[in-house]
């Protein structure tokens, strides 16, 4: 329960209207006062103060319609507020200087391998290129965001588990903010994909929305009424490892018949007819090739009917009206993203009530796990600022 | 995004202290200022309006500790503002009037049959009843809130289908709303069920948890950081309808192994030895049996795997913290829902990063979709009250 103070209303308003810019870029002073359902004097206010602290300019926009004088473009300064992004993956690691209004200002990235995958060792690359990166471009982040794959407490930056990188139990959040010198929030990568992906992707506005993605794990992070879901106590849940398959493949968790284990990487390379541990650059070629395949379906066979069978699962569960998917499942032919829109939509009782549930790949390529990560890290940031 | 004007600050706090009253029963002053972080003549000016609006009354509390004058008891009154509670269930419906705080302050219910069981005839009987309950305790409620087990459209209370009692697209929050002549508030009964059980059960405070519930159909409502989840244009999630076999049985909704089909009430049948279209009180009759049964995890033998696999699975997707057994999974024996404790906790990455995930039977028993169905009607009640 939060109680409004009289005198926390100004700040709040700052905070909305900062959000307004970052998230939906530059607007007229009319236009962000019908938005926010504000008075024109309180924008006027408002954007005269961020403006006198450099968050934003004001312009006379080029196209200005009608008679009289045109309302003032307000545009929000990439520089004003800079956060640092990581993405730490299984085979590489990610960073970026994102500006206010979520614009990538400059990046780095290395493949990890060995120990520069301990915690420690990545913990050290990512703080020095950081920084030579930051002193390149003369800016200075504020916050930074990280993306792991593995199971994240958020309050405090402990990752309880990250099987695939084999951490367990590593405090990284508190190690990268002790080397960073900034607050650091750290989340699951499917939680943050999710997240790019309503604030800047094709979920962009969604209500409730399933991202679910396919790297060497699958993993989903889930939009519920306009907000990443967290899971108790920050623990988000593990959409690949529910069990559809009873007595099915071992799964690395320890139990059997995971989704993760029937779409995940290694079943798609058996769906594909590859050999085992063949590169993940021979998957996606083949994936290219399947998108000439006269029965793109049938090919991939069985592999369809899990990938079906999880997402009506996840739409039945959380009534969402969209799923985007992302990662190797943006390699997905046209034919296939086509029959899973088709069975959810039958399948699912939302989908019959709504006449239907959007299926859609990724928009956000390789950065989407670098936008979450810094819109993780601007969430504290806009209300600060 | 909301904004929040200077004149609204003291309806939000009036809000809030009226809704800590409803939820949390009587207290005195200086925990009532201390818990909402408001200062203590910013708590007095509201009490005062409060009870100058007969909506709380104040006393001395009995066991005054210490020295100094003892801060006063402020307590809701009951029929300050009163709701009705309506619970439409397959075989019959239940009728409540539900006062500030949440006490039922009368009641009445009936066996719903054949033409009883369409939406007219039931809406009339409701306002029926509804009217004459009023009537004999003197009382007028001033909204409705309405369980329904379907995929019902909150926004405008369309009944989108409910396939148990053999509707399709009935208005039916509009006819009660013209019937009653007050708010009517509908929802989905497992949404509901958790709703109780979040503000008034064993959830009570629970961030993130799961309602399950068997009866002739198996639903499940969902809490996320701390509110039900509503799903896409109000149209919820279909827990019951997630696929856990794999051409498993046919179900009603037209797919295949549902889990509804593995746990609900025909399952249990099965799973107990009883005739098909065995009346509910022998299947209770025979639960209760079972509870003396020396393993009644053996004895309900399969069942046990889908009713587990099925909890991991929410559990895993939605990293509940907590999930709340009703209907009749209340009926099941302690060994049964120890196994399944058990289990959920191992097979969960968030039962594991939790060390366990609580497994409750519901403690509201019939009463729950009422308290469910008052406190959706009370939500807006409070904010205007």
């Amino acid at each position: 329960m939060t109680v409004a103070r009289p005198d926390e209303v100004r700040r709040f308003n700052r905070a909305s209207l900062l959000r307004r810019l970052h998230v939906g870029g530059p607007a007229t002073r009319a236009a962000l006062a019908s938005e926010l359902g504000l008075n024109r004097s309180t924008i006027k206010m408002l954007v005269d103060g961020l403006a006198g602290d450099g968050v934003v300019e004001e312009r006379v926009p080029r196209l200005a319609k009608g008679a009289g004088r045109p309302s003032l473009l307000v545009l929000p300064q990439p520089q004003a507020a800079v956060v640092l992004a990581v993405d730490v993956q299984v085979e590489h690691a990610g960073i970026a200087l994102v500006g206010l209004g979520g614009q990538i200002l400059g990046r780095n990235s290395w493949n990890v391998r060995g120990r520069g995958r301990e915690p420690d060792e990545l913990a050290c690359h990512v703080a020095e290129s950081a920084a030579l990166l930051a002193a390149d471009l003369g800016l200075r982040p504020i916050a930074a965001g990280v993306s792991v794959p593995g199971v994240v407490r958020r309050a405090d930056g402990l990752v309880h588990t990250a099987a695939n990188l084999g951490w367990t139990r590593v405090p990284f959040g508190e190690r990268m903010g002790t080397l960073l010198g900034v607050p650091v929030v750290i989340g699951n990568d499917a939680e943050l994909g999710a997240l790019a992906e309503n604030v800047r992707g094709v979920g962009r506005g969604a209500s409730d929305a399933v991202f679910v993605s396919a790297d060497v794990g699958v993993g989903g992070g889930i939009i519920a009424q306009g907000a990443p879901m967290r899971g108790s106590a920050g623990y988000l849940g593990e959409i690949g490892h529910m069990t559809v398959r009873r007595g099915g493949r071992r799964c690395h968790c320890g139990n059997e018949g995971c989704w993760e284990t029937e779409v995940g990487e290694a079943a798609l390379r058996r769906a594909l007819g590859l050999p085992e541990n063949c590169a993940r650059g021979a998957i996606v070629a083949e994936m290219r090739e399947l998108h000439r395949d006269s029965d793109p379906v049938a090919r991939l066979g069985e592999y369809v009917d899990w990938l079906t069978l999880g997402v009506v699962n996840v739409v039945n569960i959380l009534g969402a009206e969209l799923v985007v998917l992302g990662d190797l499942f943006v390699w997905l032919p046209d034919a296939v993203v086509a029959h899973v829109r088709g069975e959810v939509s039958r399948r699912s009782l939302v989908g019959r009530a709504l006449g239907g549930v959007r299926i859609e790949r990724s928009s956000l390529g390789a950065d989407l796990k670098l936008l979450g990560a810094a819109e993780a890290a601007f969430e504290d940031v806009l209300a600060t600022l």
